[in-house]
């Protein structure tokens, strides 16, 4: 399954191409749909306040209920655009973002209004390529989850503690959580901070956890390009705003000795199992067994209302920009989803699919 | 420039077939001598005892002394083996190691003597490779350089600090140290600290940062497959025991505000620059200018001599493994030039070279 | 520059997602609309009644009459289907068509109305993505043209001829026929074998010629996947009804002699050329700055009225067909502008574009 | 399985690094060892004089007998070289080779001896390559066979015809004669052709018949990269002197009518059969069950004793060259297994082997 993601922001539709979804997967427009409005903006004062129909049109690829197995394209058209909001600050590179990378890289050429390709936006399209893999992963008893493991200083219990189970009914109640922890105490004093940083005219960032449960031990290769974290951490990186990936403790690793983080093996009944999981579900770059875990790194949204210092792209001077318009002073729960679209995307290229 | 890497531990040779390399490039053996001895064993007794000679044999690709722009091939003779050490313990997956996932993955069928395709041995036509891109890359101006962030819980100076600038010159410097550190007085505790865990038949993890200097503006792109991070990142993790990557200030950014982490533009003359570089360098997945900067976390050595609980693979029972031989108590100081190889390969995929 | 096309035949839209179309690149959308026209059916008694708009609507990769740099996506809306012709000979395998490799391949899921996503009306999306590099083309000096070399029995002049010079005019003239062949006279017997065949209920095959003007030497490799004939054919075989490719004189070859193949150099003034160009501009898989060319052939429309032998894919069991419907009895005159869509991206491809 | 291909006619050692091999085949070295002989010159008065023992070195990835899965390397050492043989001509661009072209592409650095990277002996490590994938094949009851179909203006037998049933009998006989050739009496024609040619100091071509038996019907996709054709194709035109690739009838569509070509299906007891196989088993780039057929039309040989037109590529000058040294008159013959093996790997990645 290969993807090509399309669209900007204020342009007539975004969207993504799938290749080589199996045929015959019963696709379930509302699961597509529940997945689609988790990632969905406005629905609280966390968010920005736009709202974002969101519907995806299938144009190919589908008939009568079923995948073909022919390339799958599927659009939303954008509807809601504020492109005058823009105008004004074309030229003033906003710090954090792509302006100024995207002016270089795209020779003046991209289309700025709202952030164009690089808008968060463009994880709608993300988020229905997740779904559609998430589907066919299903099938194969595969489940991906995630939840908010930290917003700024404050932490979620992790995903291996003695109240929940690592399992997908777990993925499920978060799922269902407009604010997805695992201990809604310690995301009400998450939404906290947010809602300080917004008061603040700032944001903040976050971590989160993620899970693929069900994959068989065996999967992956030790060699570039084909190794289980690589992966993983390509499509996970290609997530705007996400700035590092570690499986299992990952940067935790660096304080650990050998004999802690060596997860030992022993059978349980016939199976292999190991006594701990640091490692992640993976050894050597192939799947053990075990769930695969990572963590991804969150930035705080770059765009925030205060007055920041900055150049003008035109005239090549120094300037100062302050970004008007509606902003999340946080994304680490709305990229939940984004997150696990990924991964199942990542999870089906692991297993060849 | 595409690389395959091949060999067993034990097996007649290791080595790596390059494709893309430039023609033209008149190759400073020397140079790749000295990177390969910056990655070699048996220096002092941080490492292991084995002598590698590790001199690559050029087989194609090289003629009258510069890259002929065919495929280059190198390898290294296995000479050094010492394969009954492995016979004893070939039914019991190492904890850590990928002995377990290797039998699954290749059905038994894998060379289980010294770890195989999965020794650390491997990395060394990797800093091969990574060397002859190194000199690809300074033809173009652009540099490479790390060293050792932190071992345990002791660290050194970052890259950005008041005593040493963040140049070429520095990553001259720190390389020619047998231990790769900015500040010796903080390497000669993490020495300690490697010894103690040497002594306590343990081993210690720590974490390499890693600095491109030289890339210019616009390089990269948001989309899956093509933006910087994600290139960097599957390179990256096709090290043996890399278990996370941040770029920047990475996990750190969780615990930011978007006030701090938006690097800010300025002109600096006819430059633009950013007065900080939390983001590495990066932004929206394409370079900015400033210097690509990320850290990998590299796990402790999964070899330890202490008894460990695991399985035999082959009668499918608990068991206890003692891993006999001599084995690194860290592999940081070593895996600074792997990085920095990595890292190399990478930037030439990111400039399409 | 990489694409994806999609769509089915019958479904909402069919289209292409093109990436890494050069940024600022100013669409002449009157030249889109014309390739586009050269394809579409529906001109004269040679071709297929149906009526197709094929108006191409870019949603994204465009901005202010530019190309971005971003992913380009274009759909053409599906607005004149007959899906009822389809439903009575749904079972029944068409002859020379792809329903039984179709439904074995995607397991019965594919849509089976008007040939679905094998349907030659996907070449619409072809042409579209071949009009866009061709822009990107003569930017670059490049020239691609192709004529009709052979329909049936009767052949066109060659490129290398006495009367046209093989030149961009020559190309321009060509593009601007109803039927495009260098020689009239030649063509309109083409045309009465085209409407012998139609009469007898049948269908006829052909050569088309084609040729890239403009490539400097130097270009492709020797290497799998690099050179300069497997990027072409790669590209060619991907247009149904292909089902030979032959470079330079081709299959022609076989008869030659060494000492009349080879293609002599000669200093024309400052520049290298050849005396002959047998080997169609590419020498080891390189160009050698002569024209590129090469043959394509086209097999006869499966589509034909009369009644055929096949099977029913429902009961397996033998059974007859007879295809009602309009189809053309020729498609080798539509399929020149396939033809040089796809030479065009296979251009791209060779340089690195 | 992806393979690299390296080294050059006069370097160090000429080999393969081959990706992707499934783990545990039992590699039989004598059938290596077969096929590797017949491609090897100096058999017979119609070869170059040259002694090649071409035997395979294996580096990597095979452990006990067994492939490991991980990646094969094999080297073939260069022991019989003349490296003053070329010296002379260094300059002087032989016509129909690469000369001009690589010194064109690798700006003058490619080693230039004996064809350097360019040379038909870096066709052993690829015929090594695939006898690895017949074993891998042959494993999934896959036959890849192969046969001169014609030289010069003489012709064998086609696969299809009423002697020798399409069989991996047939092709075990045909493999064995050292002359592959259905009916011997033709061969011996070509033979004599082959002869009068040398005594003219000149060169003939040919074409090769090549059948994949075994394959089931739905592999392969009508999309880009993915379709039957295009994936042979890729392969064939990586094979030094294949200038032509048609599958089934190939160019002979050109002529044919819709109902002529229309290969009829039937059902032959449970089996989904075919009456003819004029499209090669092969309908909208998927597998229909037949044998996979088509033919490589293989140039004359351009390496010719006479003396040619040539350009001095240091003075840019004309120039005269007459090569000396021992040079085949044909490579058809030697070309087969070549052609069988650039089969064999085409037919594992569209497998997904």
């Amino acid at each position: 399954m290969k993807h090509m993601i399309f669209g900007e922001s204020h342009g007539p539709a975004i969207g993504v191409t799938l290749m080589g979804v199996p045929s015959g997967v019963e696709l379930d427009m509302e699961e597509i749909a529940f997945e689609m409005s988790r990632r969905a903006p406005g629905k609280s004062p966390l968010s920005t306040a736009r709202k974002e129909a969101d519907i995806p049109e299938i144009l190919s690829g589908m008939f009568e209920g079923h995948t073909t197995g022919t390339p799958l394209t599927a659009i939303i058209h954008n509807t809601n655009q504020h492109s005058k909001d823009y105008s004004k600050t074309k030229d003033l590179a906003r710090p954090g973002h792509a302006d100024y990378t995207g002016f270089m890289r795209y020779q003046g050429n991209n289309d700025y209004r709202g952030g164009g390709h690089f808008s968060g936006r463009l994880t709608a399209p993300l988020v229905f390529a997740g779904a559609v893999a998430k589907q066919v992963l299903a099938a194969e008893g595969i489940r991906v989850g995630a939840h908010i493991r930290q917003v700024s200083t404050i932490e979620d219990l992790p995903f291996e503690n003695d109240v929940y189970p690592l399992s997908g009914d777990t993925f499920t109640l978060v799922a269902q959580k407009e604010f997805p922890v695992l201990d809604d105490e310690r995301g009400a004093a998450m939404r906290q901070a947010i809602l300080e940083a917004k008061e603040r005219l700032d944001s903040v960032g976050g971590l989160i956890e993620c899970a693929v449960l069900g994959l068989p031990a065996g999967i992956g290769s030790p060699d570039f390009g084909l190794n289980a974290e690589g992966i993983f951490a390509q499509h996970l990186f290609a997530v705007p705003a996400v700035k590092g990936v570690g499986f299992g403790v990952g940067f935790g690793c660096a304080t650990m000795r050998g004999s802690e983080m060596n997860d030992a093996f022993y059978m349980k009944g016939w199976d292999v199992q190991t006594r701990t999981n640091y490692n992640g579900g993976i050894n050597g770059g192939i799947t053990n067994g075990m769930p695969l875990t990572f963590t991804a790194a969150i930035r705080p949204t770059p765009s925030i209302a205060r007055e920041q210092d900055t150049i003008n792209m035109d005239t090549m001077q120094n300037a100062k920009i302050s970004i008007v318009g509606r902003h999340d002073p946080c994304i680490v729960h709305r990229a939940v989803p984004v997150i696990e679209a990924a991964a199942a995307l990542a999870t089906c290229e692991l297993l060849g699919i």
